[in-house]
């Protein structure tokens, strides 16, 4: 077999393991530190494994498996875009697709352009896959949140209506969760969790 | 849909946060701290991804995956022992049944029985995707022991033989990555890494 190939394969699992080190906004439910998005990713895929039985449409689990395993890697040079953060979210996109160029193009040709659709699958939302691991990347930090005693949202004053209008595209993947998301949000805002809307 | 069902799958996705709070022996590449049991089971997920085209047999990809991502649940109770540790490894087996017994349980039985499966699948190592896996669960921290300059060996004075011993069941599931890894393990003796075989 070829060891080029195999080295860089190699050289790309080592750069990834920097996804250990990026901090997100969430905090970890012992509330001791903030979750990075190295583990947030492995959370996800466990959720997809159970819940996967909530999509809208059937899907594929080792798809949606794959996209989620991959779809933060570019905040190794992007930084994780906080999604309350309006002025991040304006070059977010330039700035993720040059770190998915670098990034990606460590892997041999063939799976750097596999990464990088199964990357670009997942932003986009358009197959059925998409949606449901989009959804699954947006409720999970509201379960964070609102087990946690809403601490990631009360350090930044964050509203019930900016929650809603933030996430609802959840209902996308799934109209189950997200029904049930929007009963949290409720019950958020009674706890003082969340800030009432505007 | 059944709210319980749903309430209980919850119950499970808070519990394994603890996952992250799992400590293991290797470090990070950055170097700056311990990896913990979430991050490693979500960059076994990316090197499965990678590297499913070495193993010695078709694998399930998706399956592979999902063995992955529950692996380590069993640790939230019983911790990660170290693989050259050999009084900790006297009772791990009992311990981690007791863990399996406890956390599984936290789901609905249909999904309880699935995932225990899933992780007695993985131990027992009888299926070409569970053999593959466990290969790659061996392989992962050789890889950052050596990249890392042999960090966590040198720590505990760990010898050539005794990684070759541990590890060589990987060569079940990827002869090719096996020899790559005993080519990396004469190299890291001859760079000081490794304490020479006794």
């Amino acid at each position: 077999m070829d060891s080029e190939r195999m080295e860089q394969q190699v050289r790309f699992l080592l750069e990834v393991d920097k996804l250990k080190n990026v901090e997100r906004r969430t905090y970890l439910l012992e509330g001791n530190r903030h979750e990075n998005s190295a583990e947030h990713s492995w959370h996800l895929g466990v959720m997809a494994l159970l819940m996967a039985e909530y999509a809208n449409e059937p899907v594929d689990l080792g798809h949606v498996l794959g996209m989620l395993l991959v779809h933060d890697l570019v905040e190794i040079d992007a930084g994780d875009t906080f999604c309350y953060d309006a002025e991040g979210a304006k070059d977010r996109a330039e700035r993720e697709q040059r770190a998915a160029d670098r990034i990606f193009n460590l892997l041999p040709p063939d799976q750097a352009s596999r990464l990088m659709e199964l990357w670009r699958e997942f932003e986009a939302r358009e197959s059925a896959e998409a949606r449901f691991a989009a959804a699954l990347d947006r409720l999970m930090p509201l379960f964070h949140n609102f087990y946690g005693k809403g601490s990631s949202w009360q350090e930044h004053g964050i509203r019930a209506d900016q929650v809603r209008e933030r996430n609802r595209h959840a209902r996308e993947g799934s109209e189950f969760l997200w029904s049930h998301a929007e009963s949290l949000i409720t019950r958020a805002v009674e706890e003082g969790y969340l800030q009432p809307p505007r």
